[in-house]
């Protein structure tokens, strides 16, 4: 399907709506001051003698808030954001180089010489630029970033492709593929295509490459068969792959990005959508190896998790793909914004034992894993300006469109407007799984039935194909997603949950914290599960409480056999993305059974 | 009990006798020589311009090697054995200050004022130098370390008890309390039972104290109900208040005993005897605290508790202070040495698993915790001598008398002459459960029935008391103690046990390592236990093997449900107290159930 974007795209109301406004109305703020007090912003001056020395990629952080400031202004104009906007912009005019090339790290480094080391994330910030001028363009109409961008692809272009003048052929940290595809959907500009298809194709043949997974170098992409190295790095890969599998037509990088996703979402995925469960270089492990306390589970990773499954609309319709981006949205996504719109997590853990933690602390150094508290900014502070950018996009995550049919992805309170064909979905999606739509000029509209729904009623004949309901000439429906909380299992090749349960509701995962629950969490036993109610919102979502049992047994710690006496014991849980905003506390989201 | 001490009992063969011999043949040397090599035996000559710095500690490891070679001395004369005792004599001599202070740090730095620093271990170090001299002095006569050590003794007395002149009133690190216990065991003399009762009775008072717990001066000791702090520290000081309570017949520091040993056993127990969970002050943490991989689990802890659950025997005849002694002996101490001699686990982990290993690398410090391999020598260096004293030593932990009865506490191969009584036990023990007991001028023998035993045969009438069989009047007698393979659960309230089974055969604990499996042993589950084998030795114990499985299920991640598909995997496991001596290796004591 042809995914439908912001253009095209409103989100009316809801929950997403919610989080898109306390984005626009603290995070956005938050993240610009945080990066000017701490030099970010002032890098782009591109001073030698600055207070705070530059960073190989610092330039990302910035102008990944400026894509996300973009997205704003084409919601509603702000002259700040637009000035901010420019100002960037007209630092970047002035501090390029001649030939285009513009980095604020090497700028200051007149010693260095550009595109010598392969971790030095020049392509990976030109990336990022490449994508906010494509925001900022749609938004506005205004091309002075896409300019920026199209002088510096040129120099890449030659330097890369026609000079052969690197110490490298592929970038250490994906991102410029699919910004460079993003460059040429809108501008149709084939010299964008022309250097992504030589980044994805030029990979893992070992020209002056060192064949290593941490960065995906390890084989060419057609051949790879499982996600491996650093995750986010991977599914920035992967997304460019897909975009390039989707607009080349090219069949073996389509199969490549299917054994892919399909490895990730069946092997290496927590049940909250975080991937990358080790520090070690912030990658993905081998198959079932999912620890829930030492999960590593970058916010940045479940985002491009988020983009590599949406991407993967482009090559199949099947609804497994929406399947995995919800379930990163609403848990391991949103888990990296604090409730109140200032903080972030840069991992996210499915466990935090304060007693453990302790422990770790011996041993660790000063910034320390695992993390227990959200903060207001990293030494890498890759994660908080990939949240002011995915929120005010998540319309594009919505809707596609395959011929005559109306893809229905992902379910939020919108509008659509495309080529007469209207269509307007109210929802309180997902707090519960009542959903309208009316629809006009459409021929047909395919409705996903998420992976987590077991019944449904909708109001209309309809068949049944690759996980969507699909209705002919649909103009009233009312479809009801049965939301009961559920209790879910892990395949028991996952160590860390054996004889454990998760509890859920829709696409929510849910958690228990000590501040809601007057004893040792992680002595509660699910058992019984009696009693299951829904109750009031924490964090714009219900809350859910059952009853369990702590045990007391015999007063001995071995022995052949323990006969324990249960203690019904009530468990409160709160959605998993909104853990620790009230302090540092225990936290588990999967309970003993 | 009185407990007969090693003038009285022999160690003839079997298990222990072959540890005892490995450590005269390889350990004694090999802890010397890198004592030699890393500066601390040269640290006795007290010179300032020594290239290595002596360390506030570095007198106690060279003297507990002492204490060791004594023990060796007593069993066969060996002149350089004895050569090196006095070498270190005659440097203490020389060295000591004119009113009988010796300590090689405080020698080599004029600068500092002793007794001013109650974290510099020279109380410590002192109770280790009176160990020695008591343990040489039995062995051999020569009263040349006791003559020190009394000079010493007085010394510290005037300090402490008369001039109030150090800066603090009760050790830092407790040792010494229990060291002067033996003297005045051994000599009779008064003096060394006032310095220890000052020590135990000023404590946790406050009085030129922190009121910490990590060094147990929190409360009196006669109001201590929890085992807390550093687990060494703390086992040294309650083994010292159970000496004084015996000889002092003091019934609330008994009773204090009693509530700690209980404490310990019920709630702070690893299943190997290992104590201390948490490398965060090497120290105690709450009850069912006891995380495998995380275990600190130090060799000297296990010592030390074997130390203090021996000593409990005097205070009460009741099988379950040897219990107690022989988990710890058989596990956690054992697996302290390598098969070969020469090398040493610090730390005692119950599961070594290597994907968690890279975990906590990307964190942790170059010394790295949880270990996998034992090592030749540490910074801080006190688990190897600690076992080069007790292995000779272990002849002392048999037997006890109480009246007419003789108490068996420990099953060796071993002979007991003692007024006329004569004892002989025969047996392979723990191979198997076959004992045979000659005994002559005896009036009444107590075998002890251990906790790990559901069913005995005695060729004899007798009575239980206490976890004693006891047979009036024996002569020859045949005690088997069954010993098959039993699957041990965990008190429920202990997380990290919870759905897992350990393997243990009589009082051996086993675990299962990669190295003789062929498959992942975290995905095996013992499930049905089928065809349960005992096979040939591995470190001098029986192997066992037996049928579990693994499993293969649907390929997803989570579900509602799932239905796994067995697989019959055969399991080998071998003696904890042997993991470790063939390289890395993923290892585990508890099995998914």
């Amino acid at each position: 399907m042809k995914l439908l974007g912001l253009k095209n795209v409103k989100l009316e109301g809801g929950f997403l709506k919610d989080k898109l406004d306390l984005v626009r109305n603290e995070t956005v703020d938050a993240v610009w001051n945080r990066f000017y007090e701490t030099g970010r912003v002032g890098a782009y001056e591109c001073d030698p003698k600055a207070e705070f020395p530059a960073h190989v990629f610092w330039d990302s952080d910035v102008i990944k808030w400026a894509e996300g400031a973009a997205y704003y202004l084409g919601l509603e104009y702000d002259k700040e954001l637009d000035d901010k906007i420019n100002m960037l912009a007209e630092l970047m005019e002035k501090n390029a180089f001649e030939d285009g090339y513009y980095n604020c790290y090497y700028a200051v480094h007149p010693e260095l010489t550009r595109f010598t080391n392969r971790n030095n994330h020049e392509l990976y910030c030109a990336g990022h630029l490449f994508e906010a001028a494509v925001a900022y363009y749609e938004a506005t109409g205004n091309d002075r970033l896409i300019k920026i961008s199209s002088k510096y692809v040129d120099c890449i272009t030659k330097i890369f492709m026609e000079e052969k003048g690197a110490s490298f052929t592929t970038p250490g940290h994906q991102e410029i593929e699919l910004a460079l595809l993003r460059l040429y959907d809108v501008t149709g500009d084939e010299k964008y295509l022309d250097l992504a298809r030589f980044f994805l194709v030029m990979r893992g043949h070992g020209i002056k490459e060192d064949k290593g997974q941490y960065n995906q170098s390890h084989v060419p992409v057609v051949s790879m068969d499982e996600a491996v190295g650093h995750s986010v790095r991977a599914c920035y890969l992967y997304s460019g792959m897909a975009d390039y599998a989707a607009v080349a037509d090219d069949t073996p990088m389509a199969v490549a990005c299917k054994r892919l996703f399909d490895n990730i979402a069946k092997k290496k995925m927590y049940i909250t959508g975080g991937i990358g469960s080790t520090k070690l270089g912030e990658a993905f492990t081998e198959a079932y190896d999912l620890p829930n306390d030492l999960a590593y589970a970058e916010t940045c990773a479940s985002i491009a998790l988020l983009f590599f499954a949406t991407r993967m609309q482009r090559l199949q319709n099947d609804s497994k793909y929406a399947d995995v981006a919800e379930r990163a949205l609403y848990n391991g996504v949103m888990s990296g914004l604090s409730l109140d719109g200032v903080s972030f997590f840069y991992t996210n853990p499915l466990e935090i034992n304060m007693r453990n933690r302790s422990r770790y602390k011996a041993n660790v150094v000063p910034e320390a894993f695992p993390i227990t508290q959200r903060k207001r900014v990293f030494g890498c502070s890759c994660c908080p300006p990939n949240i002011v950018r995915l929120m005010p996009s998540l319309a594009a995550y919505a809707y596609g469109v395959d011929g005559d049919t109306l893809y229905v992805n992902q379910y939020m309170d919108s509008s659509v407007d495309l080529d007469g064909m209207k269509v307007k979905v109210t929802t309180v999606y997902p707090v519960n799984g009542n959903i309208k739509i009316s629809a006009s000029g459409t021929k047909r509209i395919a409705l996903r039935i998420p992976d987590w729904c077991k019944s449904f009623t909708l109001d209309s004949e309809y068949t049944m194909q690759n996980g969507y309901a699909v209705v002919e000439n649909p103009s009233e429906l009312t479809l009801v997603l049965d939301m009961p909380v559920r209790f879910v299992k892990a395949n028991p090749k996952i160590a860390a949950c054996r004889g454990k349960v998760a509890v859920m509701r829709g696409p929510i995962v849910y958690c228990a914290e000590r501040v809601d629950n007057n004893f040792d969490i992680f002595s509660f036993f699910a058992g019984e599960k009696s009693d299951v109610t829904v109750g009031e919102a924490y964090g714009g979502l219900p809350t859910v409480e059952f009853t369990g049992h702590t045990v007391e047994c015999d007063d001995v710690l071995y022995s052949d056999s323990f006969e324990p006496e249960r203690t019904p014991r009530r468990i409160k849980l709160i959605p998993y993305y909104a853990f620790a905003n009230r302090g540092e506390s225990d936290m588990a989201v999967w309970l003993n059974d």
